[in-house]
């Protein structure tokens, strides 16, 4: 049926990608190449995960996105080049694949829907871009395989030993913080440190912490997985004007993971901070109960003590008391909003079940006019 | 009179400085030999200066230390070291010099007094290890001109263009920082950044901020200030464990500085931030009175509003209302504590006037059994 033909719909899912070697800035902007090569943990989709569904139709008037079921802007200089690279490789597949019947062209407009299934703190991940980020990601997976390897790496399924979690914290009234892109040029610019990072110390810990994994080393990995995440911020911070990720609330549970470390001797968590509020914190299986109850004494729950743990499930430690004297702090109430325990997991996938498509046939979000 | 020959007693000011070009660690610990050159502006001790008084007398029966006219311990590491450091100057000073009917001897205990008059917020400057500090450096200044100059710079008097001002903060609940002397060499020994800001970074910086200086450049000046106390908190952020003296409060402060900057097109404000919680903004006379009011509007004084700009007079200003909207956030009451208007200064002083001894003729603290 011509009719039929004429709609091309592809949906995936995307996981969310920890850096543990982090990479701030690129050396090319046009063909996105970082200027240094980073290594990431992959978390498990069944806890984060970004799905995404795009269309392409010669009836479409225009592009469109949907984010979490709400119109936005498709004019966001990332989403537009995402688009001519999606069609781009439309034509390259085109090309050279059995594939030459898909009624992808160059011409048809395209719809994007994406849907996360964590639930986003108010105006935390709400941004068009922070979207648009996550959708560029979840397509670069799906539709462009052979394009986007590049030098960053991942890893996931296979380091089960390794739980890594979450802690939302609650989202302060500051205005909008820096967005990475133009963050990053910003650094790229301006930071003598940044320069000296990419250089001169990420080539020596890339190998490093390939050599900590391989050899499941945790405190090795640990150890640099914080000193990487540290030093990531502080090159944020010898931009000008400078940009900050790290609030009180980080400063409070970096300490914490410190002393709770000095406390056993030994680097049982890990903390590590992106270009945002969340921390995220690595550990052992057998560490994460106590160290949840040491974040619970530490930033009680406000209201929704009964949420404050999301996801895996946490089994419940009691505290010895020199543990409770030597690491937790004074407490501070409502600090954390959330802790959600995930694992690693596996890279993008390919959905076959046309039933979790974000749009419908008519190319529109389910439940839309 | 055998009586009075057997007392030696010395007073002298010292004033505060803060380094535009910051220094952090030593490269030899026992000769006190920075890792890299620094530039500091020495504020007018008529707002802020510490004043010290040391004795020495056959009579005293230990060495003993009195800050802010209270006791304490005499045992510190660098007071011992500065104790000791007397004493062999006061050997040289007799080998050399007409004053061999000194009555300063090596076997001679000491005592010492020491007084800010700024007044120190609860916590705040009330360490044994600050108030040592200030101390050594005073004694430093007075009793051993002939020693201390090494590589640390400073300008004062002469740039009477440049008007700097303090901001004390409201304390918050946290622990202790990290002490300087520690928190350095833990950098030193941890932080890739800090060996390479000292070996690449700063010796170009220390050439181009005495040029500012020489030229009068004030834009050149600022951004610089700004640009150097940043790498110097980014080299603490790459410290491991991480060291922290920025806050919420200084973040908000910095982004502010740079907002009211851009409103004007030009760097009218600088900031910097030594190892502790103050901020000291650098700006130009015309700007004093325009500055503190966007401070004024951006952290409403809680009780204290008659006290809340103190130091040298501020004239009154009224803010355009597209300055305000452009740069004033959502007020944060109560957040900055005071602001010290001041200014360039001379260096440290020997006082003539015995009056101003900070012991009596007993060797004890004036008003003391």
């Amino acid at each position: 049926m011509a009719e039929e033909r004429a709609l091309a719909m592809v949906t995936c899912t995307a996981p969310v990608n920890i850096a543990v070697i982090k990479y701030w800035g690129k050396r090319d902007n046009d063909l996105i190449l970082p200027i240094n090569s980073s290594l990431s943990v992959t978390l498990h989709q069944d806890q984060l995960k970004t799905t995404t569904t795009a269309a392409a139709s010669r009836d479409f008037t225009e592009d469109r996105l949907w984010l979490n079921g709400e119109e936005a802007d498709v004019g966001h200089p990332r989403l537009q080049a995402c688009l001519r690279e999606v069609r781009r490789l439309a034509r390259k597949r085109r090309g050279g694949s059995a594939e030459d019947s898909s009624p992808l062209n160059l011409s048809y407009k395209i719809h994007i829907a994406t849907e996360n299934n964590f639930p986003t703190a108010a105006g935390l991940a709400s941004s068009a871009a922070g979207y648009a980020c996550l959708g560029f990601l979840c397509r670069r997976g799906c539709w462009a395989l052979e394009w986007a390897a590049g030098a960053q790496g991942g890893f996931g399924c296979s380091e089960r030993g390794v739980t890594s979690w979450f802690l939302g914290p609650k989202v302060s009234g500051e205005k909008k913080q820096v967005g990475s892109t133009a963050g990053m040029q910003t650094s790229v610019d301006t930071s003598p440190l940044l320069k000296h990072r990419a250089e001169a110390v990420v080539p020596e810990r890339l190998a490093l912490m390939m050599r900590h994994i391989r050899e499941r080393d945790f405190e090795g990995f640990g150890q640099l997985t914080m000193r990487d995440s540290n030093q990531f911020h502080a090159t944020c911070l010898d931009t000008f004007p400078p940009i900050f990720y790290l609030n009180d609330l980080s400063r409070h549970i970096i300490a914490l993971a410190h002393r709770f470390n000095a406390h056993h001797g030994r680097t049982k968590v890990a903390y590590t901070f992106d270009a945002g509020p969340n921390t995220v914190i690595f550990t052992l299986a057998d560490t994460v109960a106590e160290f949840v109850e040491v974040v619970r004494r530490s930033f009680p729950p406000a209201a929704n003590g009964d949420q404050f743990v999301r996801g895996l499930p946490v089994g419940s430690a009691s505290l010895p008391e020199e543990l409770v004297a030597a690491v937790v702090p004074e407490p501070v109430p409502g600090a954390v909003r959330y802790i959600l325990h995930t694992q690693p997991g596996p890279g993008p996938q390919l959905l076959d079940d046309p039933s979790q498509h974000l749009l419908g046939a008519d190319g529109l979000p389910h439940g839309r006019p």
